[in-house]
């Protein structure tokens, strides 16, 4: 039993959106053990909308489509579908008391085109979109599964989850697929590949070894499929075992966790409190952090802090080392953690000072150049980094660098 | 001339990682006028490679494909492509000293896999990756050009800009793509559809107009294509300048350009500084600004405070306001609001509280309760809002109302 997904919008093909609704997607129907074969990106296109339909059905049963419901003219998907399956439209006496509903709540009057939102090809089953006004169509077809959702994330997101994954789940006996992902930092994909080459040649051909490397990270990734679950679990668990104890110096968690998610869960349970003092990353370390449920047991706050005037006023950084020293330097990074420490009141904090670019660079500190450090308890980390990359990729791999320097330093901590 | 982007791996299947390359990739080969006709991702599999690269074929001029080329056993493109094309693999001196080079620089040994990365089918162009260890390969094959690129983002970026694009500018004579973006935000796209019919009705085919909305914006965007740059770029502008005269009240700019972004191009003009005092946003706001070059010439910093103790100490809100009102009350986000254009120095400010969730809602305050408040010279206006979503998505429209809030606060502001 194989699943596809159809993303179709021209956004998409002209690059003004990323599809982020596809990995969402993909990463439910693996939770119920269905595999997705490909996933496919048209425009709204209603000859390419076929053709694709017609390939999608020739390798997988399930074939989940995104976008083009909306109630202007460029999107056509329902009435490409209408066509297809030869079903004419018809009105949905359901479909329109809800959107009649969702225009009387915001006090809106309705107009012709929100009117023939209600619109269904006839025959397809109507499920209701809670959150919007587009309605889900499900399709059967020459023994095959078409559906078709709105592509605003989260009306597809709340559809998927209360619809259709349970439809799904009664409607077919599936596979079991089991993952299991090491996080490490620390080591590159190739030498991790080198420590473990004996147990990667013992794997069953059922189980696949995945390597994932992003920025100063490498994922590891098991995948098992087959029908007896607990076997399963029990054969990918003595794996994930043999390849955490042969390379546990570099294994931040045997989990599919962000790095921050596993500094999270740690400082939770050593009951430590942590915030953040950021100059050139600008408030990303603390939006990481704080993007995780709970995150407020352990972060307390943190600062934004640009000039020097505000590294002094917030966090107690003195004028002396700034003009001695400069923003982006040891001796500030160190005063700003200790800053962060003592006006955020919590046992560990991280310290970014840097250049993220484009502009701001010198001779002796070139853009790319980041000091970054990390205080618990007594002691203070502090280094500097080169990343020389461009301004997004700066910010991105200061916060990677900050995260693992505290985690090298929580590790000590035993 | 058509191009198609396949992106390969396991991890973007199984919804591990988001295909942000894809995106990345059609924005820049709509800028030199190559349209993109789909884009596929597929597994690790040489057998759907193959029929992937087919079918590509069929529809494009151009394939690019990124992923599957790192030294682990699990990438297998430049193996499939080797077979493909019929070229069998050879080492490549050059890519051998650029991979020993590299190892050299970071004083670490090479191992048998890494010099396996300096094998390529024999009859394709190599072309450096400045980046990383994989080399990119373009290959010409029956009048198609097919390059395989590493799914690095960084790596593959770098080859883009600096090697694929110029490359496919010199081969080919392409025609032109002019997009035409206006951002607007307060109205949804049906209504906005249905002020601008009459436009809309007359647009000529060779021009499509797309609504893109998301989250309490809507995009309009104009596409044109033909051969006569000047030509599709007075008729876009002509039609745009309806658009924008029509729907003033709501467009924010006539630009492809994020909502903070406009912002800060307004302030900017108006040479206001910026400051934010986040709570269930936790810092996301102030990271949406400064991820922009420049930002720092207008956004001066930001705090980010949870407890009621740290809203005290840090912005100054007042024990009783909290005591009387809560954390998340419009007496607290006006407090905070204030403490952050006192205590950062700046002409306006953001404040943001509320309860992102999962947990934390109260009878009176639900989940996704938020009070958001904006000030500007001796103006402050707060509004609550009631988003009821999920945490992430709490997050990123608590971000979305506070910035168009305080548009509308610098648009009274004439």
């Amino acid at each position: 039993m194989l699943a596809e997904i159809i993303t179709i919008g021209d956004e998409i093909l002209i690059g003004q959106i990323v599809d982020t609704n596809s990995a969402w997607m993909a990463k439910e129907l693996n939770k119920i053990g269905l595999a997705v074969k490909q996933i496919t990106s048209v425009s709204d296109n209603a000859a390419h909308i076929v053709s694709t339909l017609n390939e999608a059905q020739k390798r997988a049963d399930i074939i989940l489509i995104t976008g083009g419901l909306g109630p202007t003219k460029d999107d056509i998907t329902k009435l490409t579908l209408s066509k297809y399956f030869n079903m004419p439209l018809r009105q949905d006496k359901v479909t329109l008391d809800h959107i009649t509903s969702i225009f009387a709540r915001l006090n809106r009057p309705m107009i012709e085109s929100n009117i023939r939102q209600a619109d269904v090809p006839d025959g397809c089953t109507v499920i209701q979109n809670a959150n919007g006004t587009a309605p889900c169509m499900w399709f059967e077809h020459q023994g095959k599964i078409i559906v078709s959702m709105p592509g605003v994330p989260f009306e597809m997101m709340y559809l998927m989850e209360e619809e259709i994954i349970p439809r799904i789940k009664t409607a077919f006996k599936l596979p079991v697929i089991i993952h299991q992902t090491m996080l490490t930092a620390g080591l590159g994909e190739s030498f991790l590949a080198q420590e473990i080459a004996d147990i990667e040649d013992s794997i069953p051909s059922h189980i696949k070894l995945a390597y994932l490397p992003k920025l100063g990270q490498v994922r590891l990734r098991l995948s098992a499929s087959g029908s007896d679950e607990e076997l399963l679990k029990n054969e990918v668990s003595a794996i994930t075992e043999q390849i955490v104890a042969r390379i546990s110096k570099y294994v931040v968690v045997a989990d599919d966790l962000t790095l921050e998610k596993a500094i999270l869960d740690k400082m939770k349970a050593m009951d430590l409190t942590l915030s953040t003092a950021e100059s050139c990353t600008g408030g990303y370390i603390s939006h990481l952090i704080t993007q995780h449920a709970g995150s407020s047991a352990v972060f307390a706050g943190g600062a934004v802090v640009y000039s020097y005037d505000l590294k002094e006023s917030i966090l107690g950084v003195n004028h002396k080392t700034l003009n001695d020293f400069g923003a982006v330097s040891e001796q500030t990074v160190r005063e700003m953690v200790q800053g962060a420490i003592l006006h955020f009141k919590t046992d560990c904090a991280i310290a970014v000072s840097g250049i993220a670019g484009p502009d701001g660079g010198m001779p002796d500190k070139p853009v790319g150049t980041v000091w970054i450090a990390v205080a618990h308890k007594q002691q203070v980390v502090a280094k500097v980094f080169n990343f020389g990359g461009k301004r997004v990729q700066n910010i991105e791999r200061s916060a990677t660098a900050a995260f693992t320097l505290l985690l090298n330093l929580l590790k000590q901590d035993v």
